[in-house]
Protein backbone atom coordinates (compact mmCIF):
# COMPACT_ATOMS: atom_id res chain seq x y z
CA UNK A 1 0.00 0.00 0.00
CA UNK A 2 1.37 3.33 -0.83
CA UNK A 3 0.28 6.55 0.86
CA UNK A 4 1.06 8.78 -1.87
CA UNK A 5 0.79 7.80 -5.58
CA UNK A 6 1.52 10.47 -8.32
CA UNK A 7 0.38 9.82 -12.11
CA UNK A 8 2.18 12.22 -14.64
CA UNK A 9 -0.63 12.78 -17.31
CA UNK A 10 -4.39 11.94 -16.24
CA UNK A 11 -5.56 10.29 -19.19
CA UNK A 12 -6.99 6.79 -20.41
CA UNK A 13 -3.66 4.58 -19.01
CA UNK A 14 -3.16 6.82 -16.01
CA UNK A 15 -6.58 7.36 -15.01
CA UNK A 16 -7.51 4.01 -15.19
CA UNK A 17 -4.27 3.27 -13.49
CA UNK A 18 -5.38 5.60 -10.43
CA UNK A 19 -8.75 4.24 -10.52
CA UNK A 20 -7.25 0.73 -10.53
CA UNK A 21 -5.14 1.89 -7.64
CA UNK A 22 -8.04 3.12 -5.67
CA UNK A 23 -10.06 0.35 -5.95
CA UNK A 24 -7.45 -2.34 -5.26
CA UNK A 25 -6.61 -0.48 -1.62
CA UNK A 26 -3.33 0.09 -3.57
CA UNK A 27 -2.66 3.45 -2.89
CA UNK A 28 -4.34 6.42 -0.37
CA UNK A 29 -3.60 9.02 -2.21
CA UNK A 30 -3.71 10.26 -5.73
CA UNK A 31 -1.72 13.37 -7.15
CA UNK A 32 -2.34 14.35 -10.43
CA UNK A 33 0.15 16.00 -12.71
CA UNK A 34 -1.16 17.39 -16.14
CA UNK A 35 0.27 19.89 -18.35
CA UNK A 36 -3.50 21.81 -18.74
CA UNK A 37 -5.46 22.77 -15.94
CA UNK A 38 -8.58 21.64 -17.99
CA UNK A 39 -7.28 18.35 -17.95
CA UNK A 40 -6.75 18.68 -14.35
CA UNK A 41 -10.14 20.12 -13.23
CA UNK A 42 -11.71 17.15 -15.43
CA UNK A 43 -9.65 14.12 -13.43
CA UNK A 44 -10.57 15.92 -9.88
CA UNK A 45 -14.35 15.71 -10.76
CA UNK A 46 -14.12 11.98 -12.59
CA UNK A 47 -12.27 11.02 -9.35
CA UNK A 48 -9.32 9.80 -10.75
CA UNK A 49 -7.25 12.02 -8.79
CA UNK A 50 -7.74 13.35 -4.96
CA UNK A 51 -5.26 16.43 -5.70
CA UNK A 52 -3.64 18.36 -8.70
CA UNK A 53 0.15 19.88 -8.37
CA UNK A 54 2.88 21.06 -9.89
CA UNK A 55 5.77 18.29 -10.78
CA UNK A 56 8.57 19.26 -8.13
CA UNK A 57 5.54 19.27 -5.51
CA UNK A 58 3.96 16.29 -6.35
CA UNK A 59 7.23 14.25 -6.84
CA UNK A 60 8.24 15.66 -3.21
CA UNK A 61 4.88 13.73 -1.64
CA UNK A 62 4.98 10.69 -3.95
CA UNK A 63 5.94 7.60 -2.90
CA UNK A 64 5.09 6.27 -6.37
CA UNK A 65 5.48 8.09 -9.36
CA UNK A 66 3.62 6.97 -12.47
CA UNK A 67 4.54 8.63 -16.34
CA UNK A 68 2.11 7.54 -18.92
CA UNK A 69 2.25 10.37 -21.50
CA UNK A 70 3.38 9.93 -25.20
CA UNK A 71 6.95 8.30 -25.54
CA UNK A 72 8.63 11.30 -27.00
CA UNK A 73 7.52 13.54 -23.62
CA UNK A 74 8.11 10.32 -21.76
CA UNK A 75 12.15 10.32 -21.96
CA UNK A 76 12.66 14.24 -20.74
CA UNK A 77 9.96 13.62 -18.03
CA UNK A 78 11.74 10.12 -16.76
CA UNK A 79 14.85 11.75 -16.44
CA UNK A 80 13.60 15.16 -14.83
CA UNK A 81 11.81 13.09 -12.51
CA UNK A 82 15.49 10.73 -11.61
CA UNK A 83 16.82 14.04 -10.86
CA UNK A 84 14.83 15.01 -8.07
CA UNK A 85 13.85 12.01 -6.27
CA UNK A 86 15.35 9.77 -2.96
CA UNK A 87 16.09 7.10 -2.47
CA UNK A 88 13.41 5.14 -1.31
CA UNK A 89 11.04 7.07 -4.08
CA UNK A 90 9.54 4.50 -7.05
CA UNK A 91 9.46 5.66 -10.65
CA UNK A 92 7.64 3.61 -13.25
CA UNK A 93 6.23 4.34 -17.18
CA UNK A 94 3.87 2.67 -18.86
CA UNK A 95 5.19 3.65 -22.41
CA UNK A 96 4.20 1.94 -25.52
CA UNK A 97 7.99 1.88 -26.86
CA UNK A 98 11.14 0.58 -24.33
CA UNK A 99 14.35 0.98 -26.03
CA UNK A 100 14.79 4.33 -26.56
CA UNK A 101 13.64 5.16 -23.03
CA UNK A 102 15.71 2.64 -21.74
CA UNK A 103 18.39 3.62 -23.12
CA UNK A 104 17.98 7.52 -22.52
CA UNK A 105 18.13 6.71 -18.32
CA UNK A 106 20.42 3.69 -18.79
CA UNK A 107 23.07 5.69 -16.68
CA UNK A 108 21.37 7.98 -14.58
CA UNK A 109 22.56 7.84 -10.93
CA UNK A 110 18.54 7.14 -10.01
CA UNK A 111 18.28 4.23 -12.64
CA UNK A 112 17.69 1.66 -10.29
CA UNK A 113 14.54 3.37 -8.61
CA UNK A 114 13.39 3.31 -11.63
CA UNK A 115 11.19 0.26 -13.81
CA UNK A 116 10.07 0.31 -17.15
CA UNK A 117 6.73 -1.21 -17.90
CA UNK A 118 4.33 -1.45 -20.80
CA UNK A 119 0.73 -2.48 -19.58
CA UNK A 120 -0.67 -4.07 -22.66
CA UNK A 121 -4.29 -2.68 -22.70
CA UNK A 122 -5.91 0.66 -24.43
CA UNK A 123 -8.54 1.34 -26.18
CA UNK A 124 -9.38 4.10 -29.22
CA UNK A 125 -10.15 6.66 -26.74
CA UNK A 126 -8.15 9.30 -24.59
CA UNK A 127 -7.98 11.88 -22.26
CA UNK A 128 -9.48 11.68 -18.21
CA UNK A 129 -12.75 10.64 -19.81
CA UNK A 130 -11.51 8.07 -21.23
CA UNK A 131 -10.56 6.35 -18.13
CA UNK A 132 -12.55 3.43 -17.02
CA UNK A 133 -12.76 0.95 -13.73
CA UNK A 134 -11.69 -2.25 -14.03
CA UNK A 135 -9.17 -1.93 -17.19
CA UNK A 136 -5.70 -3.97 -17.26
CA UNK A 137 -7.64 -7.26 -16.05
CA UNK A 138 -6.52 -10.35 -17.88
CA UNK A 139 -3.90 -8.92 -19.89
CA UNK A 140 -0.22 -8.75 -20.02
CA UNK A 141 1.98 -6.75 -18.61
CA UNK A 142 5.93 -6.50 -19.91
CA UNK A 143 8.57 -5.53 -17.90
CA UNK A 144 12.43 -4.62 -19.26
CA UNK A 145 15.55 -4.82 -17.80
CA UNK A 146 14.53 -5.63 -14.34
CA UNK A 147 17.54 -6.25 -13.63
CA UNK A 148 18.48 -2.93 -13.43
CA UNK A 149 16.11 -1.81 -10.64
CA UNK A 150 16.37 -2.27 -6.97
CA UNK A 151 14.52 -5.63 -5.62
CA UNK A 152 11.84 -3.60 -3.74
CA UNK A 153 10.76 -1.16 -6.46
CA UNK A 154 10.76 -4.02 -9.22
CA UNK A 155 8.96 -6.03 -6.33
CA UNK A 156 6.09 -2.96 -5.35
CA UNK A 157 5.07 -2.35 -9.09
CA UNK A 158 5.02 -6.08 -10.06
CA UNK A 159 2.36 -6.54 -6.91
CA UNK A 160 0.81 -3.72 -8.32
CA UNK A 161 -0.02 -5.42 -11.63
CA UNK A 162 -0.77 -8.65 -10.17
CA UNK A 163 -3.27 -7.23 -7.83
CA UNK A 164 -4.73 -5.99 -11.09
CA UNK A 165 -5.13 -9.35 -12.73
CA UNK A 166 -2.36 -9.00 -15.54
CA UNK A 167 0.00 -11.64 -16.40
CA UNK A 168 4.23 -10.02 -15.98
CA UNK A 169 6.27 -11.11 -19.39
CA UNK A 170 9.60 -9.72 -18.31
CA UNK A 171 11.80 -8.77 -22.12
CA UNK A 172 14.72 -6.64 -23.31
CA UNK A 173 13.60 -3.60 -24.58
CA UNK A 174 14.93 -4.34 -27.89
CA UNK A 175 12.80 -7.67 -28.24
CA UNK A 176 9.57 -5.75 -26.66
CA UNK A 177 9.93 -3.37 -29.63
CA UNK A 178 9.95 -5.56 -32.08
CA UNK A 179 6.95 -7.73 -30.77
CA UNK A 180 4.91 -4.65 -29.87
CA UNK A 181 5.70 -3.28 -34.20
CA UNK A 182 4.28 -7.10 -34.74
CA UNK A 183 1.28 -7.43 -32.22
CA UNK A 184 0.45 -3.30 -32.02
CA UNK A 185 2.12 -1.08 -33.83
CA UNK A 186 1.11 -2.86 -37.34
CA UNK A 187 -2.45 -3.09 -36.40
CA UNK A 188 -2.87 0.65 -35.67
CA UNK A 189 -1.50 1.60 -39.11
CA UNK A 190 -3.99 -0.42 -40.88
CA UNK A 191 -6.50 1.13 -38.88
CA UNK A 192 -5.52 4.38 -40.41
CA UNK A 193 -4.52 3.00 -43.55
CA UNK A 194 -8.10 1.58 -44.04
CA UNK A 195 -10.06 4.60 -42.71
CA UNK A 196 -8.22 6.84 -44.69
CA UNK A 197 -8.90 4.24 -47.78
CA UNK A 198 -12.65 3.91 -47.35
CA UNK A 199 -12.98 8.32 -46.59
CA UNK A 200 -11.03 8.46 -50.16
CA UNK A 201 -13.16 5.86 -52.15
CA UNK A 202 -16.45 6.28 -49.91
CA UNK A 203 -18.00 9.68 -50.94
CA UNK A 204 -21.52 8.03 -49.08
CA UNK A 205 -20.96 8.64 -45.72
CA UNK A 206 -24.41 7.28 -45.33
CA UNK A 207 -23.70 3.77 -47.04
CA UNK A 208 -20.40 3.53 -44.32
CA UNK A 209 -23.18 3.94 -41.49
CA UNK A 210 -25.89 1.67 -42.92
CA UNK A 211 -23.38 -1.10 -44.04
CA UNK A 212 -20.72 -1.11 -41.32
CA UNK A 213 -21.99 -4.43 -39.77
CA UNK A 214 -20.14 -6.32 -42.25
CA UNK A 215 -16.86 -6.28 -40.03
CA UNK A 216 -15.49 -2.56 -40.83
CA UNK A 217 -15.98 -1.39 -37.07
CA UNK A 218 -13.73 -3.93 -35.98
CA UNK A 219 -10.86 -3.33 -37.85
CA UNK A 220 -11.03 0.25 -38.34
CA UNK A 221 -12.06 1.14 -34.69
CA UNK A 222 -7.92 1.19 -33.78
CA UNK A 223 -7.91 5.00 -36.34
CA UNK A 224 -9.96 6.93 -33.97
CA UNK A 225 -6.77 6.72 -31.72
CA UNK A 226 -4.57 9.54 -30.69
CA UNK A 227 -2.54 10.65 -33.15
CA UNK A 228 -0.72 12.66 -30.42
CA UNK A 229 -0.07 9.32 -28.73
CA UNK A 230 0.72 6.96 -31.82
CA UNK A 231 3.49 9.45 -34.23
CA UNK A 232 5.96 9.71 -31.36
CA UNK A 233 5.56 5.50 -30.89
CA UNK A 234 5.66 5.03 -34.92
CA UNK A 235 8.81 7.53 -34.63
CA UNK A 236 10.84 5.55 -32.31
CA UNK A 237 10.36 2.23 -33.09
CA UNK A 238 10.23 3.47 -36.97
CA UNK A 239 13.01 0.69 -38.19
CA UNK A 240 10.79 -2.08 -36.77
CA UNK A 241 7.52 -0.54 -37.83
CA UNK A 242 8.92 -0.04 -40.97
CA UNK A 243 9.99 -3.91 -41.23
CA UNK A 244 6.28 -5.17 -40.60
CA UNK A 245 4.47 -2.51 -42.76
CA UNK A 246 7.03 -2.97 -45.66
CA UNK A 247 6.24 -7.43 -44.83
CA UNK A 248 2.48 -6.43 -44.96
CA UNK A 249 2.45 -4.17 -48.09
CA UNK A 250 4.28 -7.65 -49.88
CA UNK A 251 1.30 -9.93 -48.20
CA UNK A 252 -1.65 -7.65 -49.41
CA UNK A 253 -0.28 -7.51 -53.09
CA UNK A 254 -0.20 -11.27 -52.78
CA UNK A 255 -4.05 -10.82 -52.51
CA UNK A 256 -3.91 -8.59 -55.16
CA UNK A 257 -2.32 -11.06 -57.66
CA UNK A 258 -4.28 -13.80 -57.00
CA UNK A 259 -7.43 -11.13 -57.72
CA UNK A 260 -6.17 -9.77 -60.82
CA UNK A 261 -4.80 -13.41 -62.43
CA UNK A 262 -7.63 -14.79 -60.79
CA UNK A 263 -5.74 -17.46 -58.63
CA UNK A 264 -8.67 -19.09 -56.97
CA UNK A 265 -6.47 -21.67 -55.47
CA UNK A 266 -3.42 -19.63 -54.15
CA UNK A 267 -6.19 -17.39 -52.94
CA UNK A 268 -7.49 -20.14 -50.37
CA UNK A 269 -4.15 -21.15 -50.02
CA UNK A 270 -3.41 -17.57 -48.44
CA UNK A 271 -6.60 -17.43 -46.50
CA UNK A 272 -5.90 -20.93 -44.79
CA UNK A 273 -2.56 -19.90 -43.93
CA UNK A 274 -3.93 -16.68 -42.39
CA UNK A 275 -6.95 -19.33 -40.51
CA UNK A 276 -3.43 -20.70 -38.38
CA UNK A 277 -4.18 -17.40 -36.45
CA UNK A 278 -6.71 -19.28 -34.47
CA UNK A 279 -3.88 -21.64 -33.36
CA UNK A 280 -2.64 -18.84 -31.26
CA UNK A 281 -5.57 -16.41 -30.48
CA UNK A 282 -8.49 -18.63 -29.07
CA UNK B 1 -45.77 -16.61 -39.74
CA UNK B 2 -45.04 -19.18 -42.53
CA UNK B 3 -45.63 -22.90 -42.02
CA UNK B 4 -42.87 -24.53 -43.56
CA UNK B 5 -39.26 -22.71 -43.90
CA UNK B 6 -36.49 -24.40 -45.56
CA UNK B 7 -32.91 -23.10 -45.23
CA UNK B 8 -30.59 -24.41 -47.30
CA UNK B 9 -27.08 -24.35 -45.87
CA UNK B 10 -26.94 -25.05 -41.73
CA UNK B 11 -24.29 -22.90 -40.86
CA UNK B 12 -23.45 -19.47 -39.23
CA UNK B 13 -26.46 -17.82 -41.27
CA UNK B 14 -28.75 -19.82 -41.84
CA UNK B 15 -28.56 -21.49 -38.58
CA UNK B 16 -28.82 -18.08 -36.61
CA UNK B 17 -31.65 -17.13 -39.13
CA UNK B 18 -33.28 -20.42 -38.14
CA UNK B 19 -32.95 -19.64 -34.34
CA UNK B 20 -34.65 -16.00 -34.61
CA UNK B 21 -37.55 -17.38 -36.80
CA UNK B 22 -38.33 -19.98 -34.41
CA UNK B 23 -37.52 -17.07 -31.16
CA UNK B 24 -40.04 -14.59 -32.71
CA UNK B 25 -42.63 -17.20 -33.99
CA UNK B 26 -42.18 -16.57 -37.21
CA UNK B 27 -41.97 -20.29 -38.59
CA UNK B 28 -43.81 -23.45 -37.20
CA UNK B 29 -41.66 -25.80 -38.51
CA UNK B 30 -37.63 -25.45 -40.23
CA UNK B 31 -35.92 -28.13 -42.67
CA UNK B 32 -32.64 -28.09 -43.16
CA UNK B 33 -30.82 -28.85 -46.49
CA UNK B 34 -27.15 -29.18 -46.36
CA UNK B 35 -24.09 -31.26 -48.54
CA UNK B 36 -23.39 -33.11 -45.71
CA UNK B 37 -25.02 -35.82 -43.48
CA UNK B 38 -23.06 -34.69 -40.63
CA UNK B 39 -23.50 -31.13 -40.65
CA UNK B 40 -27.35 -32.14 -40.63
CA UNK B 41 -26.85 -34.09 -37.95
CA UNK B 42 -25.14 -31.13 -35.95
CA UNK B 43 -27.88 -28.94 -37.15
CA UNK B 44 -30.56 -31.28 -35.73
CA UNK B 45 -28.83 -31.80 -32.52
CA UNK B 46 -27.90 -28.15 -31.92
CA UNK B 47 -32.10 -27.71 -32.65
CA UNK B 48 -31.40 -25.58 -35.62
CA UNK B 49 -33.57 -27.48 -37.63
CA UNK B 50 -36.89 -29.42 -37.00
CA UNK B 51 -36.11 -32.03 -40.23
CA UNK B 52 -33.57 -32.52 -42.70
CA UNK B 53 -34.81 -33.33 -45.93
CA UNK B 54 -33.06 -33.88 -49.51
CA UNK B 55 -33.76 -30.10 -51.67
CA UNK B 56 -36.25 -31.20 -53.85
CA UNK B 57 -38.58 -32.90 -50.94
CA UNK B 58 -37.94 -29.47 -48.74
CA UNK B 59 -38.47 -27.19 -51.79
CA UNK B 60 -42.12 -29.13 -52.26
CA UNK B 61 -42.91 -28.85 -48.51
CA UNK B 62 -42.09 -25.20 -48.15
CA UNK B 63 -43.60 -21.92 -47.77
CA UNK B 64 -39.98 -20.01 -47.90
CA UNK B 65 -36.96 -21.31 -48.96
CA UNK B 66 -33.70 -19.66 -47.95
CA UNK B 67 -30.44 -19.82 -49.39
CA UNK B 68 -27.58 -19.16 -47.27
CA UNK B 69 -24.20 -20.46 -48.92
CA UNK B 70 -20.71 -19.51 -50.41
CA UNK B 71 -21.93 -17.24 -53.23
CA UNK B 72 -20.26 -19.44 -55.92
CA UNK B 73 -23.07 -22.08 -55.31
CA UNK B 74 -25.37 -19.83 -54.68
CA UNK B 75 -25.99 -19.10 -58.37
CA UNK B 76 -27.13 -22.10 -59.36
CA UNK B 77 -28.80 -23.11 -56.21
CA UNK B 78 -31.25 -20.14 -56.30
CA UNK B 79 -31.87 -21.14 -60.08
CA UNK B 80 -31.95 -24.91 -59.67
CA UNK B 81 -35.15 -23.87 -56.78
CA UNK B 82 -36.92 -20.78 -59.12
CA UNK B 83 -37.13 -23.98 -61.23
CA UNK B 84 -39.06 -25.97 -58.74
CA UNK B 85 -41.25 -23.54 -57.23
CA UNK B 86 -45.04 -22.81 -57.30
CA UNK B 87 -46.53 -19.49 -57.51
CA UNK B 88 -46.96 -19.39 -54.10
CA UNK B 89 -43.74 -20.04 -52.55
CA UNK B 90 -41.02 -17.60 -51.71
CA UNK B 91 -37.07 -17.85 -52.20
CA UNK B 92 -34.55 -15.31 -50.66
CA UNK B 93 -30.66 -15.61 -50.49
CA UNK B 94 -28.67 -14.30 -47.85
CA UNK B 95 -25.31 -13.61 -50.02
CA UNK B 96 -22.29 -11.11 -49.55
CA UNK B 97 -22.48 -10.36 -53.28
CA UNK B 98 -25.85 -9.13 -55.09
CA UNK B 99 -24.40 -8.42 -58.53
CA UNK B 100 -23.94 -11.81 -60.19
CA UNK B 101 -26.72 -13.39 -58.74
CA UNK B 102 -28.97 -11.06 -59.61
CA UNK B 103 -27.72 -10.86 -62.89
CA UNK B 104 -28.22 -14.72 -63.30
CA UNK B 105 -31.57 -14.70 -62.34
CA UNK B 106 -32.96 -11.97 -64.00
CA UNK B 107 -34.80 -13.65 -66.52
CA UNK B 108 -36.15 -16.31 -65.11
CA UNK B 109 -39.42 -16.52 -64.98
CA UNK B 110 -40.14 -17.29 -61.53
CA UNK B 111 -37.52 -14.21 -60.69
CA UNK B 112 -40.41 -12.39 -59.03
CA UNK B 113 -40.74 -15.12 -56.43
CA UNK B 114 -36.83 -14.45 -55.08
CA UNK B 115 -36.22 -11.70 -52.83
CA UNK B 116 -32.43 -10.79 -52.98
CA UNK B 117 -30.94 -9.57 -49.41
CA UNK B 118 -28.02 -9.09 -47.64
CA UNK B 119 -28.16 -9.14 -43.64
CA UNK B 120 -25.01 -7.33 -42.33
CA UNK B 121 -24.09 -9.20 -40.03
CA UNK B 122 -22.04 -11.88 -38.90
CA UNK B 123 -19.11 -13.51 -36.98
CA UNK B 124 -15.74 -15.19 -38.30
CA UNK B 125 -16.47 -18.54 -37.34
CA UNK B 126 -18.63 -20.94 -39.42
CA UNK B 127 -20.75 -24.22 -39.18
CA UNK B 128 -23.58 -25.23 -37.35
CA UNK B 129 -21.74 -24.75 -34.05
CA UNK B 130 -21.45 -21.05 -34.82
CA UNK B 131 -25.31 -20.16 -35.65
CA UNK B 132 -26.29 -18.13 -32.19
CA UNK B 133 -29.11 -16.86 -30.70
CA UNK B 134 -30.41 -13.20 -31.56
CA UNK B 135 -28.38 -12.80 -34.06
CA UNK B 136 -29.07 -9.53 -36.56
CA UNK B 137 -30.43 -7.60 -34.17
CA UNK B 138 -29.54 -3.90 -34.61
CA UNK B 139 -28.00 -3.90 -38.01
CA UNK B 140 -28.75 -3.61 -41.42
CA UNK B 141 -30.36 -5.56 -44.03
CA UNK B 142 -29.83 -4.65 -47.53
CA UNK B 143 -32.43 -5.39 -50.14
CA UNK B 144 -31.74 -5.24 -53.74
CA UNK B 145 -34.44 -4.79 -56.82
CA UNK B 146 -37.41 -5.04 -54.78
CA UNK B 147 -38.87 -3.61 -57.77
CA UNK B 148 -38.59 -7.19 -59.35
CA UNK B 149 -39.83 -9.20 -56.39
CA UNK B 150 -43.65 -9.72 -56.18
CA UNK B 151 -45.33 -7.29 -53.11
CA UNK B 152 -46.58 -10.24 -51.16
CA UNK B 153 -42.66 -11.73 -51.22
CA UNK B 154 -41.31 -8.83 -50.44
CA UNK B 155 -43.66 -7.69 -47.56
CA UNK B 156 -42.76 -10.96 -45.91
CA UNK B 157 -39.22 -10.89 -46.26
CA UNK B 158 -39.24 -7.31 -45.31
CA UNK B 159 -41.52 -8.39 -42.33
CA UNK B 160 -38.80 -11.00 -41.03
CA UNK B 161 -36.18 -8.98 -41.07
CA UNK B 162 -37.61 -5.83 -39.22
CA UNK B 163 -38.89 -8.68 -36.42
CA UNK B 164 -35.70 -9.40 -36.35
CA UNK B 165 -34.64 -5.97 -35.30
CA UNK B 166 -32.65 -5.24 -38.70
CA UNK B 167 -32.79 -1.66 -40.43
CA UNK B 168 -33.24 -2.11 -44.08
CA UNK B 169 -31.74 -0.40 -46.93
CA UNK B 170 -32.66 -0.66 -50.71
CA UNK B 171 -30.09 -0.30 -53.27
CA UNK B 172 -29.26 -1.61 -57.31
CA UNK B 173 -26.82 -4.53 -56.62
CA UNK B 174 -23.81 -3.00 -58.30
CA UNK B 175 -24.28 0.41 -55.70
CA UNK B 176 -24.12 -2.58 -53.01
CA UNK B 177 -21.37 -4.81 -54.32
CA UNK B 178 -19.32 -1.35 -54.38
CA UNK B 179 -20.20 -0.55 -50.88
CA UNK B 180 -19.63 -4.21 -49.39
CA UNK B 181 -16.10 -4.24 -51.21
CA UNK B 182 -15.37 -0.96 -49.18
CA UNK B 183 -16.93 -1.67 -45.71
CA UNK B 184 -16.64 -5.19 -45.45
CA UNK B 185 -14.79 -7.30 -47.92
CA UNK B 186 -11.61 -5.06 -47.74
CA UNK B 187 -11.78 -5.50 -44.02
CA UNK B 188 -11.41 -9.03 -44.32
CA UNK B 189 -8.21 -8.84 -47.00
CA UNK B 190 -6.25 -6.51 -44.41
CA UNK B 191 -7.40 -8.89 -41.31
CA UNK B 192 -6.58 -11.78 -44.07
CA UNK B 193 -2.98 -9.87 -44.65
CA UNK B 194 -1.98 -9.30 -41.48
CA UNK B 195 -2.36 -12.29 -39.90
CA UNK B 196 0.00 -13.68 -42.91
CA UNK B 197 1.98 -10.63 -42.14
CA UNK B 198 2.83 -11.29 -38.50
CA UNK B 199 2.96 -15.41 -38.84
CA UNK B 200 5.63 -14.31 -41.25
CA UNK B 201 8.26 -12.07 -39.09
CA UNK B 202 6.65 -13.29 -35.84
CA UNK B 203 8.55 -16.44 -35.49
CA UNK B 204 8.09 -16.31 -31.46
CA UNK B 205 4.32 -17.69 -31.19
CA UNK B 206 4.52 -17.19 -27.23
CA UNK B 207 5.57 -13.39 -27.66
CA UNK B 208 1.94 -12.71 -30.76
CA UNK B 209 -0.16 -14.55 -27.54
CA UNK B 210 1.26 -12.72 -24.61
CA UNK B 211 1.35 -9.15 -26.47
CA UNK B 212 -1.86 -9.60 -28.18
CA UNK B 213 -3.77 -6.86 -25.96
CA UNK B 214 -2.44 -4.49 -27.67
CA UNK B 215 -4.80 -4.12 -31.00
CA UNK B 216 -3.89 -6.94 -32.65
CA UNK B 217 -7.24 -9.19 -31.87
CA UNK B 218 -9.51 -6.87 -33.03
CA UNK B 219 -8.05 -6.58 -36.77
CA UNK B 220 -6.74 -9.95 -37.21
CA UNK B 221 -10.17 -11.08 -35.74
CA UNK B 222 -11.58 -11.18 -39.75
CA UNK B 223 -8.49 -13.49 -40.52
CA UNK B 224 -10.14 -16.40 -38.85
CA UNK B 225 -13.13 -16.48 -41.52
CA UNK B 226 -13.62 -19.50 -43.74
CA UNK B 227 -11.86 -19.87 -46.83
CA UNK B 228 -14.48 -21.48 -48.85
CA UNK B 229 -17.11 -18.45 -47.78
CA UNK B 230 -15.02 -15.12 -48.54
CA UNK B 231 -12.55 -16.81 -51.81
CA UNK B 232 -16.41 -16.43 -54.22
CA UNK B 233 -17.00 -13.17 -52.65
CA UNK B 234 -13.98 -11.58 -53.69
CA UNK B 235 -13.57 -13.35 -56.81
CA UNK B 236 -16.84 -12.27 -57.48
CA UNK B 237 -16.46 -8.92 -56.12
CA UNK B 238 -13.13 -8.67 -57.86
CA UNK B 239 -13.29 -5.94 -59.70
CA UNK B 240 -14.83 -3.14 -56.83
CA UNK B 241 -12.28 -5.14 -54.37
CA UNK B 242 -9.10 -4.77 -56.27
CA UNK B 243 -10.53 -1.01 -56.74
CA UNK B 244 -10.88 -0.79 -52.56
CA UNK B 245 -7.21 -2.84 -52.43
CA UNK B 246 -4.82 -0.67 -54.70
CA UNK B 247 -6.68 2.61 -52.86
CA UNK B 248 -5.69 0.92 -49.33
CA UNK B 249 -2.09 -0.25 -50.66
CA UNK B 250 -1.47 3.49 -51.21
CA UNK B 251 -2.74 4.68 -47.81
CA UNK B 252 0.28 2.35 -46.77
CA UNK B 253 2.73 3.22 -48.74
CA UNK B 254 1.92 7.21 -47.40
CA UNK B 255 2.87 5.29 -44.20
CA UNK B 256 5.68 4.15 -45.22
CA UNK B 257 7.45 7.35 -46.72
CA UNK B 258 6.01 9.39 -43.56
CA UNK B 259 8.57 6.72 -41.56
CA UNK B 260 11.16 6.24 -43.95
CA UNK B 261 11.44 10.36 -44.57
CA UNK B 262 10.94 10.94 -40.48
CA UNK B 263 8.41 13.43 -42.09
CA UNK B 264 6.34 13.79 -38.30
CA UNK B 265 3.97 16.43 -39.42
CA UNK B 266 2.51 14.38 -42.66
CA UNK B 267 2.33 11.21 -40.83
CA UNK B 268 0.37 13.60 -37.71
CA UNK B 269 -1.80 14.61 -40.66
CA UNK B 270 -2.56 11.04 -41.63
CA UNK B 271 -3.58 10.18 -38.68
CA UNK B 272 -6.08 13.22 -37.93
CA UNK B 273 -7.46 12.41 -41.27
CA UNK B 274 -8.62 8.82 -40.49
CA UNK B 275 -10.09 9.94 -37.28
CA UNK B 276 -12.78 11.51 -39.11
CA UNK B 277 -14.02 8.17 -39.61
CA UNK B 278 -15.45 8.46 -35.93
CA UNK B 279 -17.80 11.59 -37.21
CA UNK B 280 -19.69 8.10 -39.34
CA UNK B 281 -18.99 5.02 -36.09
CA UNK B 282 -19.85 6.89 -33.54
Amino acid sequence: MFNNVTIVGVGLISGSFALALKEKGLAKHIIGVSRTRESEQKALKLGLIDEALPLKEAIQKSDLIYVAIPVDVTIPMVTEILDQINDWQIVADAGSTKMALCKAVQLHPNRHRFVATHPMWGTEYSGPEAAIHHAFTGRSCVICEKELSDADALQKIENIYNNLGMHLVYMAPDAHDVHAAYVSHISHITSFALANTVLEKEKEEDAIFDLAGGGFESTVRLAKSNPAMWAPIFMQNRENVLDVLNEHIVQLRKFKACLEKENYDYLIELMENANKIKRILQ
